[in-house]
C-alpha cells in the first residue's frame, strides 16, 4: 500500500490507525506518534529526511507494536506460567526455603560419578517434574530455551538429547532465567510457540572447580565470595488467560564497573542491576511502588548494599521491598559468606517460593531482575575486568 | 470474550475467523482448523475433553499464528537483511571466496596480545562495518544476539561490552548463525525489535587450544579434521520491504548418533543436519527443488557424504543443490583436510558471498542449515558421546 509518495510505504501488518499507531524511519530507527495517515504523511520528511526506497511506516499492531521505550518489550497476550518445578541439593533444602522447594537431594552426587552428570541429572529430573505437574510429554511442548555456567552449556545440551525437544541454547551466566522468560516471553506472546520450557541449573562443585579452584584444594575464600547454588528450575511457560503472566522485559546491556575479583561477583554485578531497573522504570512510566516486591538474583549482602547506594544516587529507594534471592536461600548458620549464587540461585527461587507466593496473592506485581558476569577464567587470567549483566521481566498475577 | 461456556475464552488477539482460524486445546495442545464459532464450539468437547477453566481458543492472528508443523516457524512479516559485514584471517582471505570477504587480516593476532582477545577484535571490527555500511549507529540497534566457540562466549559477551546494545547471548556452537537468525527473526517478525545485529564469531588459534591440544603441541590432524576458520561475520536483521528475507526458520531437536571423536565433527553433526532438513520438508511442504541452494554450515567433505547418504535413506537427493560452507572455504591446496568448521565458517560464507548472489538473483531462494557439536572437553573426557544440532533457515530475495 502506498501513501502519497511511492517511497513511503505502509507496513505488512498494519491495521488500524489510532491514539497508539506510530510511523518509524527506517534511515534513523526513531518512532513517532501519529494520528492519521495524512498527518503521518505530511509531517513525515521535515523531520527525518528519508533516502528514496528506505523509509517506511510501522503502524498499529504491525512492527514495533511490542517495543516501549528503549530496552523494554510489553507481550500484548502475556504469557502465563503454566507449571513450575525445583530440584535442589542438600544445602539448599538446610535453608530457610528448603520446605518450599519441590525435590531436596540427599547428597550432591546423585549417585553419578562426576559433579557434572549430577547437575545434568537435577535438570533433568526438574524438567520431568514440571511436566508431570502440568501433566504434558515432552512432545507437546514447542521449544527448550535452557543456558547454564558450565562451558558450553553442557549441562542444557545434554538435557535437551535426553528431552527431544526443538532446542535453543542460551547463555547469560547466573542472568539466564530472566534471558530465558523475555525471550520465551516474546516467542509466546509473537505466535512462535505455544508452550516453552525454560530452564537453569548450576552446580556448587562443577561451577567452583571450573570459574576458581577444585574444591578439593580447600582455599579459603574471603567474605565478598558467594556459595554456588545446586539445583535446578524448570518453568513451563504458554498461552492462557490466567494465573501469573510476564507482561514485559527490560533487555540489559553490559555493563562494566571495572572490577576483577572473580570472588566478589556481588559489587561486580550490582552496577548491571541498578542500570537495568533505572531503564525499566524510565521505559514503562513505572516506579518501585508499581510492585509489591523487586527481586535480584544474586548480588548476595554485598551486592544488595551497593545497588542500594547505586539507586539512591538516582532518587530510587527499593529497600522496603527489595528481595535477594542469594541472601533468602541460605542461612546465616550455614555460612554462606556474601550469600548464595549461580544460575539456578533465582531459578529455584522464583520457581518454588516466590511463585507460590503470586499464585497465593501475597505478592500481585513483582520485577525479577537476574544478574550475570560474563567473564571466564581465561578473560580473568589475561587481565580483563567482568563485564555484567541483567535482564528485568515483570510477572503479575492475573485472575482469570 | 465469552463463548457459549464460560470455560472457553477467546484468546487475547484474536481478530478474525475463517479458513486461517484454528483452536487449540491448553490440555493436549493440539490445533485444530476452524470456520466458524459455532461449530468450533460444538466441535471442540467431543474430540477434546477440557478442563474446567483451562481450554482455550486461539484463532486467526492471535496465538500460535506463526508456528508451523512441529517444529517450523514462519514468518508473517519476514524480517530483511538490511547490511552484512565479514572479516576474515589471512588463511581464509587465501581461499577461493577470499575476494568476496570485506575485510581479510593479515595475520592472526590482530596486533592483540592472546587469540581470545584477537577474535574479539575481529567481531568487533565486524560490527562497525555491518553498521557504517547500513548508515546507522550502534544505539540505532534494538538488540544484539550473539555467540561463539569459547568458554562463556568471551567474544560475544565483550563485544557487547564494547557496543552498548541490549546483549542476549545464545549459544549453539557452529549452529549459532542459525540460531541467531532464527531468533531474531521471531523478534523483528513479532514487533519487538526493529533492528537486531546478529554475530558469530570463531578464531584457529583460540578455539584450537580450547577443544583440543595447544597449537605449539603441533598434534598430527587425522584426515576427518577440519580446520576452524578465523573469522567473523555480522547481520543487521529488521523490519523492511524489499531484500534479502528470512522466511521461516526450522528449530532442531538434539541428536546424538554415538559420535564421540572430536577429530570428526563432520560425521556427527551430519544426523542433525538430516534430520532437520527432513522435518523441514515435512512441515512447509517444501522439498529439494524449492531451493535453489542447500547451504550446510561446516559438515566439510566426510560429513557431506553423510549427509547425503542419510537423506537417500529417506528418498531426498539434494546433491546437485548442496553446498556446505566448510569445504567451499579453502582450496585443497591450502590442506584443510576435510574442510573448514566453526561459529565463523557459515557466518562469514553467508554473510558475505552467498548473500551476494542472493541479492543479484543469482540465488532466489536459499536454505541455510547451521549444524553444531554440543559437547565440551569436559563430556568428552568424561566419557560422553557428541549431541548435535542443527537448525534451517529459509531466506529468499524479495523485490521491493
Amino acid at each position: 500500500m502506498v501513501l502519497g509518495r511511492p517511497e513511503w510505504r505502509l507496513f505488512a501488518g498494519t491495521s488500524r490507525l489510532g491514539g497508539s499507531a506510530r510511523a518509524c524511519c527506517r534511515s534513523c530507527g526513531s518512532a513517532l506518534p501519529i494520528r492519521g495517515t495524512h498527518r503521518a504523511v505530511s509531517h513525515w520528511p521535515a523531520a527525518h529526511p528519508f533516502d528514496s526506497g528506505s523509509a517506511y511506516f510501522v503502524m498499529g499492531d504491525g512492527g514495533l507494536s511490542r517495543k516501549l521505550g528503549k530496552q523494554t518489550v510489553r507481550y500484548l497476550n502475556p504469557p502465563v506460567i503454566l507449571a513450575s518445578a525445583t530440584v535442589v541439593g542438600p544445602r539448599e533444602g538446610a535453608g530457610p526455603l528448603g520446605s518450599q522447594f519441590d525435590v531436596v537431594k540427599e547428597d550432591h552426587t546423585l549417585g553419578e560419578k562426576t559433579w557434572e552428570k549430577a547437575e545434568r541429572r537435577m535438570l533433568e529430573e526438574a524438567c520431568a517434574l514440571v511436566l508431570r505437574k502440568a501433566r504434558l510429554r515432552f512432545q507437546d511442548v514447542d521449544l527448550f530455551l535452557a543456558g547454564d555456567l558450565l562451558n558450553q552449556i553442557i549441562s542444557a545440551n545434554y538435557a535437551a538429547r535426553t528431552l527431544g525437544i526443538p532446542f535453543l541454547g542460551i547463555y547469560g551466566a547466573c542472568s539466564t532465567l530472566t534471558e530465558a522468560l523475555a525471550l520465551g516471553g516474546m516467542l509466546v506472546d509473537g505466535g512462535f510457540a505455544g508452550r516453552l520450557l525454560l530452564t537453569s541449573s548450576s552446580h556448587y562443585m562443577s561451577a567452583e572447580r571450573q570459574y576458581r579452584y577444585p574444591t578439593e584444594f580447600a582455599t579459603q575464600r574471603p567474605p565478598t565470595a558467594q556459595w554456588t547454588v545446586t539445583g535446578a528450575g524448570a518453568i513451563l511457560l504458554g498461552i492462557g488467560t490466567s494465573g501469573v503472566a510476564v507482561t514485559s522485559a527490560t533487555v540489559g546491556k553490559v555493563i562494566d564497573a571495572g572490577m576483577s575479583d572473580p570472588n566478589d561477583m556481588g559489587s561486580a554485578m550490582a552496577p548491571a542491576a541498578a542500570e537495568v531497573i533505572y531503564q525499566h522504570f524510565c521505559d514503562t512510566g513505572a516506579d518501585p511502588t508499581s510492585y509489591d516486591v523487586i527481586v535480584t538474583g544474586d548480588l548476595g549482602k554485598v551486592g544488595s548494599e551497593l545497588l542500594h547506594r547505586l539507586l539512591a544516587e538516582r532518587n530510587l529507594d527499593l529497600r522496603d521491598r527489595h528481595l535477594d534471592c542469594g541472601v533468602a536461600i541460605y542461612s546465616d548458620q550455614q555460612d554462606p559468606h556474601a550469600g548464595g549464587s549461580g544460575c539456578a540461585c533465582i531459578a529455584v527461587v522464583f520457581a518454588g517460593p516466590l511463585l507460590r507466593r503470586l499464585e497465593v496473592g501475597r505478592y500481585n506485581r513483582m520485577l525479577l531482575v537476574a544478574t550475570g558476569a560474563l567473564f571466564s577464567p581465561v578473560t580473568w587470567k589475561q587481565g580483563e575486568s567482568i563485564p555484567c549483566i541483567a535482564h528485568a521481566v515483570a510477572v503479575e498475577r492475573r485472575e482469570g
